[in-house]
């Protein structure tokens, strides 16, 4: 029964009555870069334009990373028309001109400020010059905006004032006539996953990211995922902290509307391999934004091959745009060195009838995790009612043929005239050619993982997981 | 003198003094069939004459079910006048013509909406469209209006912001001359529960229901019965979940209004027949409205043996309108597979001085629950002091005469020209004929449950309970 | 130091800079009788004509119960001119009539209205009929108003929502002329403990009590005291609950507007004779209004001994007007059959430099208590650094002097002309004649108990006290 | 990477764009004497002159205290156009002739008022007054407004109402073109720290202190750092209850704007020497302004030299103005008397690329303490990436020269015309001849400490630290 309510609730999302967010952008979570993680306030024309260079030389921008996004730091005050200056000095040719550059590569530019006097740095923010400075954003061509939440002159506290606030600048961006895609980052505050959708193509759940998988931090110090409060979202959020906070409410996010988890430390340095895997497929299967956020000028091949891996890019880009739903948590694993062990499992229906499954072991030893397929579709239909219980499935390993990293140096080391063929021999997904939709439809191989076992009937999926790393499959009926 | 205290109360409010909500609905809590929890968005013209049809033949119109309501994704966006079109792909004869229909078979008929921007189903809502569309719903025949929360555009966060919107719709349905059942679905957000009867005739207190009797779910994270703040309220609430969260405030339904615990989940197949019978028991107890949420096309004959059970249901309509409470909660009982594992026991008076009593055991293990004459009457005068203590009661078993489901199936298999025999065979409760209200006043049998057993003054009342099970009964003092 | 501090800060509360609440009354806390506890809304005329006399006839009235409140149920709706009908057929004589009998027995009369659109009983409410009512009120000659929460249109859940709903009344009753006692009666909602002395004389904070001294019940299911909010403060909080509730605030009561603890159990039934002396100990001690809550028409010997100590009134209506505060609470104690078992012990300063101290056992195990002079003058300096740590103290045990049951019970009992004579024999203490003020200025012996004992410097307090009960003890220097 | 990070933020906040707070004060926190903690009301003339004059002879001013704050119970009401009236008989001068006194001195005046219809000792409150009040102020000379939240009439319980309730002030002494520094007094309610660099110079995050290190107090019920909301702020939080609840935004501090901790309680005799360096410690590291809250006529020797320890104010006075940091606190530790038992450590950045470390053990033992330099430098790459990790650094203990007593005892006792002389034999650091940033350019050795040993790289700092106490150590790097 509630498997009938399943897919009549999707079939309804799809039937043109959705009438929601209507700049029709992010109808998948947004790809791209932004220089704050890795740069902070260290940004310049140069970084901008080699990053764009870089985007497309790594084949990152045709795996589907197209915006690149200019954080906080770029402005030098206002002139006496009350109009954002561009700092000359760090972009010297002028903001336009660089947008003009950016776009000539095939990508989209982002920019940022602030629903508050100040930036987070305390660089002019745009509360109550909303029109003046969506006008500068339209006029230097800018594709997206990043809106902050610093120094907010006391106007939150209520759902209503919050939503008021940033409805300023939608309506503003909108007035433009230049499609924006618009980034609310107010941090979760006053429960803004319940009203984003309706003003916003993604808004910040939780306070900052950093770069550290578990660890818990005074600066991050709201950890209860039931309440709606707290002194001060942060800046120190694991990963682990933001997975366990977003876990109420991942059903929010939906085609044009995300829930943002942040930006991505992969490549940055704080984590391991198997982490930065780990934080790389939750916020892909969370549904969340993907902008990197490391030095893409000193883009490691490790790194590389995890920010490319077309088979997990194509749970984020999923045309279903549904986010996997925690189904099980334990919390009495065995601790890590921040007294922290938890052991958890992840579900999601993909396009087509495939579902994603992610077993997560954040505790401090090696574990093995199961998780029955009454489990795995209990969304479906609680208590072993759902008829996907009852059915045969292929189960695919999403990182098993992730690339080799000689060939990911490769690429790296390349030159320019040589990375056709690179790319090629490398069979490199290019979503620009066939949309992560249309390889959907096409079962293309590389979207699909690697098949690894199968599950009966009744059974279920187990794997053996790494302490502080995570399993993630692809899982297909085949009746 | 407490008990002195609770008789005068509830003179009061009986003695013509009460000026609350006026449409004069609802003065027990509705009961009727709604199709969201069995079918979602799969609705049709056909749906909902069949339907009628089958509450007509299966005798739970008679038993009392005379709301038929239609849930989301009926309607096809605005006219150019900005009235909201009804589907006529899925209701060809419009919906005017299916309200006739409705009606024609003794049943009354409701819709939905929501005051937000869209409806959850991302369908045209009704926010700052009240007055429109309370008329379409008056013209159409409407005379119930469930009205929702989605996408509310940051219209909530204090009472009186949910109220005020709420209020809109209140108003404009009473603007329209038609008297309209108003039932507010605001998940208990800003604590409906303390403004809801001045507007509605019932008001929901959580997230939604699913089908599972304890199984805690992420997506309904909040347990806190004693925080008014959620961070989601969620879709996935357990019937156990539920309980627990109105267990604070059932005493604030009255004739007029109600605690809205959700719709029946009996029929949809995630429980056992014991956790349904639990499931609707405690809805009736706690004077919830109770919509059946099951597709009654494919109904059976265990689920209406349930659904079709008088005295049950008599003290859903009991006239006084008083919920149970709570009297005891032990959480240290076995835990069942997900670790939950609770005793609790409830007790509530009734018409003419009767009491009803729910021993619940919502625990891994079968359990023995005792409840003495003190607790039991604890709500009269604590501490032994309620004159109750000192009398003998007789003990009736209210689901001892359940209808054998040998007969329930007859009923459903039967021809129309063989139904009047059967349900006179049947002993069929009719509620159109005689009302609950005059069924108790004459103490009809079928309302009265059988005879187990006596309590002695200053005793108890004691059962064997089984795991995940409950035991109800109605109490008779004999002086 | 603190100790200056503290001396100096009693000294400006004194020094005629205080402007807040300037309806003049209230100076110490109220005190009187509120027919709800123990009748709720069987009321009458004759009921308050009996109550009046009785508190004459048992020399209650003399000891201080000067304010005689009708609460909910009077009313018979409004006329053509939006004013309150009082019911004539529960006060057949009318409401100025009744108030005209009770002043002449040397008594006040108050009455209840509800900031809402009805009353708790769901009678006519004031909400937007506040200056009518005003003036109704003092028509009748109405000296008191009781003025509570029920069915208030979603107009709470910021302070200055609260704020200003129950500004509107203490305007409209300021505006008649008339001086009348304002008791707001919201529950402690939106922090009213922070605003209700700038506009009220006593602010209740927290929801209705009943008559048990431990029990916690789910209809008082808020127990977090450093939490502001509660999903419904409820109308089953015992004793201890309310206690433990009012600790982080104590302090808020001052000379003109008190904490609210709620009308008084004393006599109804659920608690023993210990548990009532400690209940009215305390509500003495916090300063709380001492609202007779019982019926007198059938008052006891023994509860008459309790409400007429004038040993503990003095505590009450000591002229410094400063609550005790909680220094000590240790949860580990044995439990009693609720589960619940504290120690906890209280300490204030009383005028002329005295102490009052209680060692509350509420545990299920008879307990020795100890409390050093370091932490009973704590408030005067931590750690010890408090001057009075060096001095020497004389104890005094404020229920030494209990009259004798068979006193009390010749007093119910006695003719009118015999009572002259008795209430002489028994030497009772009159404040009409000497207030409370004087007497303790005059050292009146009725007011001090019975010395038990001496505290040498540095040295501790002592005593074993029984399960559910507690020693109430006043501390005086001897330098 | 995030080391870039921290060094492009620190950079942006210096490069002039900084448009906040622009009244040019408070660029370091405040220092000076405010006499409530030790005097409350006993105010007087003398004792502002009195207590000016020990500033200069004590040698208080010139390491920095330059600041004479009176706080409340100055006023007498006001006069017939609404102006506040100084009470001449505390200040028979007048107010303004003691401005000049003070500022004759080489000092500044500071003066007190409330955003309420009263002060919280009941004097007439500033609230709807403000334009009158700032006009005063300016009028008389003042140079610093501490601004507190007593008798507030509701006006709070969102951001947007404090905010604008406390800006009403600021607009107001702002208007009167005179420079005052403007000490916002909230208690932390509604997220003060989230706007208060917006409107003020330093805003308190907390209850008022008392002179207790960990005691727990009924009066200071909150505890929950993660929470925004507390039922009341309170009136007892210790030390460590204060440390606790601003660990969660200690980053928000800035200069021109500071986390206020409440003014300091050395030598009021509740703490022992250990525990008051411990409390001035974490006041001059957490960047709160140190306002000293003792009787200077009565100064100690030993209170002295905890006061003017030059190596630990200039890590208050650092021109960075960063805040350190709780990287670790451990909860398992030894309890004391009052069941608190914890180990934490502390770590910022200053001035010059050194590091401030505090090794707290407020437990019932003495403990050994390690901090390592992955942990120490966490905030400038987590999990061991920051580059300090893999430095060598010299560790300066910034108690070890603390100044003799009997030298402080002979300053304390020496005539005037001696003083000269002892402060230079001394060595006094005078900032108003070498300011704390020349100083630290400098590498003067009295505001280094005194070298106890090396970190390694990749190793750590370790010490023994008594029970309630700490140790505090500068580390320079030797690259």
């Amino acid at each position: 029964m509630a498997a009938t309510l399943h897919f009549a609730f999707v079939l309804a999302l799809f039937t043109g009555q959705a009438i929601g967010v209507n700049n029709g952008l992010a109808r998948t979570p947004q790809m791209g870069w932004n220089n704050w993680n890795a740069l902070g306030c260290d940004v310049s024309e140069s970084l901008l334009l080699d990053t764009s260079k870089k985007l497309v030389d790594s084949g990152l921008r045709d795996v589907g990373y197209n915006y690149v996004v200019l954080d906080d730091c770029w402005s030098d005050g206002r002139d006496e028309n009350g109009f954002l200056k561009d700092d000359l000095k760090k972009f010297p040719s002028g903001m336009s001109a660089v947008a003009d550059e950016i776009h000539k590569e095939g990508l989209l530019f982002g920019m940022y400020s602030s629903a508050g006097e100040m930036t987070c740095a305390r660089y002019a923010g745009s509360l109550d010059w909303e029109a003046n400075d969506a006008k500068s954003f339209a006029n230097w061509g800018v594709d997206y905006l990043k809106y902050d939440n610093c120094y907010h002159m006391g106007r939150f506290g209520t759902p209503k004032l919050s939503f008021d606030r940033y409805k300023v600048m939608w309506d503003a961006i909108n007035g433009t006539g230049r499609p924006m895609l618009y980034s609310l980052c107010n941090w979760g505050e006053d429960y803004s996953h319940t009203w984003g959708m309706s003003i916003a193509n993604s808004w910040r759940m939780s306070g900052d990211i950093y770069d550290s998988f578990t660890r818990p931090d005074d600066l991050c110090s709201c950890t209860d995922a039931s309440s709606p409060f707290c002194v001060a979202p942060g800046s120190h959020c694991s990963v682990l902290n933001i997975i366990n906070k977003v876990a109420p409410y991942v059903d929010r996010g939906q085609p044009g509307g995300w829930n943002d988890l942040d930006m991505l430390e992969v490549g940055n340095g704080g984590m391991t391999d198997e982490e930065y895997k780990a934080h790389f497929s939750f916020w892909a299967a969370l549904k969340s934004p993907l902008l990197m956020g490391n030095d893409l000028r000193t883009l490691s091949a490790s790194s590389l091959t995890i920010l490319n891996n077309p088979a997990v890019i194509a749970i984020s880009q999923d045309p279903d745009g549904r986010s996997v739903a925690r189904i099980r948590r334990e919390m009495n694993a065995a601790k890590d060195k921040y007294g922290v062990g938890e052991i958890q499992v992840w579900s999601g229906s993909l396009y087509g009838g495939d579902q994603v499954v992610i077993l997560l072991n954040a505790a401090g030893e090696d574990a093995r995790i199961s998780a029955s397929l009454e489990e795995i579709f209990l969304h479906d239909g609680p208590e072993g009612s759902a008829p996907q219980n009852n059915e045969e499935w292929e189960v695919y390993d999403l990182w098993a043929n992730r690339m080799e990293e000689s060939l990911a140096q490769k690429i790296l080391d390349a030159k320019a005239e040589d990375l056709p063929k690179l790319f090629k021999d490398a069979n490199w997904y290019n979503s620009t050619e066939l949309s992560y939709k249309e390889g959907l439809k096409k079962k293309d191989a590389r979207l699909m993982g690697k098949k690894v076992g199968t599950i009966k009937p009744g059974g279920s999926l187990t794997a053996k997981v790494k302490r502080h790393s995570m399993e993630m499959y692809r899982l297909k009926s085949v009746g």
